[in-house]
């Protein structure tokens, strides 16, 4: 063994496998297909950036979590001759970088892009929490817009994308909406306008899923210690003011525009965020976007640093992945690249986590296992060029068709278990009698394994052996395969 | 100016705006239903690797531009704490670790897998001649088999996956294919068995399209200086062998079995090699390969270290970029990481090269400028959610639509002006007279860009302005819609 390379995927990362892969795949596509409708184009950018522009972008927390790179073949020195490179830990900040580089030359506002690709973020990996060190974000933004429709138009987005997916609104997703405006406007009516302690109560409400409501209280009071005895600072908020918050973030009524009232009734009369929220749930409503589907939730709260208004985070419903997307307004991120402000709102979606949720509620969208419906056997003692010609015909009939090229040619029993464990269709066999009688041998791989399952005995098995296969004349084998794979439309026809 | 983040991309890598995006998509999904129809299945691997994977997997010179990664929150330290990771150079590397590491419990052999995605090389980039840090390869490979036939598959896959870019055989695409194993054997007989010096010579042929006749020659005898002044140290050949050396490599003639017949004259007679090519043009003459396609060409050597017997490269005609593609057999690259042996062959698209390729040849597909076909217009002292109410209405009908959510919401002509520069085919407007009326106002945007065209004085340009301008009752929206949108289908029906 010496001098072998373990092979092994780095702790927090992993490789995804072709079955999960052509799921994927499908699950991006009926996404891809949404974003487009609503009119967002695609965009990329690279995996790298400057470290000044992921730098205090994302807050304390994903600054400590940037993956930084530089280049081998030249070390760092003292005297800082080599460059280093940070890896994006979301596609937002980039985006942000675009419009400030590309506008008004190559990019008109405003700009709705999508961009799916993947993040880094280097910290304390949870796999078995769907918690990777690289995942996937399927982001859709609109920069060059305060307007509240844009808001309304992405969650409209998300719950279509959703819906897409075949989830139902309320039993199978929830997308929970807020407007930092609400719970700004509430504190400064309790006399709190320090705009650090907003902040802070902000974070303590953003945890209120992940910890204890007792804990929750100690967090906006006097502070509590943590598990492992650690101190957690407090807001210091005395316990009346902490009971009409909590009051105040657990408003809920059977409407967005009910819950919306009531708020209302607890804020100054004229509130600007509460006129914010209701144009922003008229245009929800234009956009036919149901009750069951998004909720208004006071108490949420996004931990990112950079959202200013609308936020808005998704879950599927009994799936024990949390949060499968979110985001919210961020007006302020691209002043930190020009002097020309760009406003901006956005959605992400977790690709990752999203799969392992519709793994959990097992739909698979009868996604395939493999791309070829046929595979063609190499037979014993004949020129395996007929094998390679029989492929050759098939494809050019637009029939998917792996053509067996590994080390068991001539085995069949070999090859058909290769054929059975890989999960085709058909097996298509010549062999030295077919090729001197003009025929070929087409094996429905379904209704062999099919009729495999009800055997009772030896003598059954033999006739099961032989279930669902056909020879043919050469010239049918087209034909015949076709109707093996739809026997549906032949029968029609 | 102070504290701004200087918004630039990183020297050799490159943002990749919608326009370029959309024609990749269409490239990429054509070669993908190529690459399925063959039965190659998807998979992914991470961005980063363990050092050890990829440190001497592809020679001395890959090493050197593997970028290296490390946790920011740790930093290196002397006693070796953080780990260090290394960013992949290629895509066939982590196949090799791949199939080390799941064969045999979740993959089985032969294994056929495409993958799609980004490579890091942190090499001196060349932005202007296609060469970047960050570059997308599209790889298709099969594991486990060492028959010609799989490398017939690999070759043939490439060659399909171009004329699915409606490319032509010959005077849009070449693919040239060698076997190691010929120039091998030509050397033997040479009496040159140093295995170091075969792979000098073929290092050297490989450069034989970039340096001139003179500098092959010297670089194959005593070595040469190069413009920098920089020795070459040469093969050391004696310049008789030279000549016949250059005499084999380059054979040429118009058919791929004439060429293996007049390199077989000059190699041993029974040489296994002239064999193992001989099987392999039988299959590729049996899955149809043409001759203007496939060329057989003794000269051609493929850079990296891992080959081991046939090697292939592609190139676009007159498109200026090189090779866009290449691969061939590595049967050791496995080895690395597992003492079962599985031999391997596949092949690499170089996108952003072929990209590129395409687009110096004016090759575009009508690949589309904009995602969304129609855009709503919001009007002046209207309810802004009536132009939601129509986006919603037009998607609902499968109608791809963009609500306009920009800044000048109520400025008519700022928003057409936005529409024309994007590229949408159809306005949509509903100001208060519409609204009164109960109808809505459908701008062909097409029609009007080619009025305006032909204009000659000004009473023609504001007769052209309302060209192609309808006013339909509210009720014919989608019809309307649909029918300026698909001329031809609405005049048949």
């Amino acid at each position: 063994m010496t001098g072998l390379v373990r092979p092994q995927t780095l702790r927090g990362f992993r490789d995804l496998l072709p079955e999960e892969m052509l799921l994927r795949g499908e699950v991006v596509a009926r996404i891809t297909r949404v974003y487009e409708s609503f009119g967002f184009v695609p965009l990329d950018t690279p995996v790298l950036e400057t470290l000044p522009t992921l730098l205090g972008s994302g807050g304390e927390e994903a600054d400590k979590q940037i993956f930084v790179v530089r280049e081998a073949a030249k070390p760092v020195t003292a005297e800082g001759e080599a460059t280093e490179f940070g890896m994006r830990f979301d596609l937002t900040v980039p985006f942000a970088r675009i419009i400030a580089q590309y506008h008004p030359q190559q990019i008109k506002l405003p700009f709705r892009r999508y961009h799916i690709g993947p993040v880094f973020r280097a910290d304390d990996p949870q796999p078995e929490q769907g918690r990777f060190r690289q995942f996937t974000q399927f982001d859709a933004d609109i920069a060059g817009t305060s307007t509240v429709a844009a808001d309304a138009e992405i969650v409209a987005l998300a719950s279509a994308a959703f819906e897409a997916l075949e989830l139902t609104a309320g039993s199978g997703y929830v997308i929970r909406v807020n407007n930092r405006k609400l719970v700004d406007a509430f504190l400064t009516g309790l006399g709190i306008e320090d705009g650090e302690v907003t902040k802070h109560v902000l974070r303590v409400l953003d945890k209120s899923d992940k910890i204890t409501a007792e804990a929750l209280r100690a967090e906006l009071g006097e502070g509590r210690f943590d598990v492992s005895g650690d101190r957690i600072r407090g807001v210091g908020l005395a316990p009346e003011l902490i009971d009409r918050l909590l009051a105040f973030v657990a408003v809920q009524q059977d409407t967005r525009a009910k819950t919306l009232d009531e708020l209302a009734g607890l804020l100054p009369e004229g509130d600007p965020g509460v006129a914010e929220v209701r144009e922003f749930l008229a245009h929800l409503e234009a956009l036919g976007v149901s009750e069951a589907s998004v909720k208004l939730d006071p108490g949420l709260a996004r931990g990112l640093a950079y959202y200013t208004g609308t936020v808005y985070e998704a879950t599927l419903v009994g799936a024990g992945v949390g949060s499968i997307g979110g985001g919210g307004r961020y007006d302020g991120l691209v002043s930190r690249f020009s002097d020309d402000p760009v406003a901006a709102v956005g959605v992400s979606i977790g690709i990752d986590r999203l799969l392992a949720g519709l793994s959990n509620l097992g739909i698979s969208y009868g996604a395939r296992r493999t791309t070829a419906d046929a595979v063609v056997l190499v037979m014993p003692k004949v020129d395996p060029a007929e094998a390679t010609r029989i492929a050759a015909e098939l494809r050019a009939a637009g029939i998917a068709t792996e053509l067996y090229v590994g080390e068991s040619v001539g085995k069949v029993g070999k090859q058909l278990a290769y054929a059975n464990a890989q999960g085709f269709a058909v097996a298509v066999m010549a062999g030295g009698k077919e090729i001197e009688a003009g025929t070929v041998t087409i094996k429905d791989l379904q209704a062999g394994s099919e009729s495999r399952a009800q055997i009772a005995d030896n003598s059954e098995y033999r006739a099961a052996k032989s279930a669902g296969q056909f020879t043919v004349p050469r010239a049918e084998l087209v034909a015949t395969v076709t109707s093996v794979l739809n026997p549906q439309e032949s029968d029609a026809s």
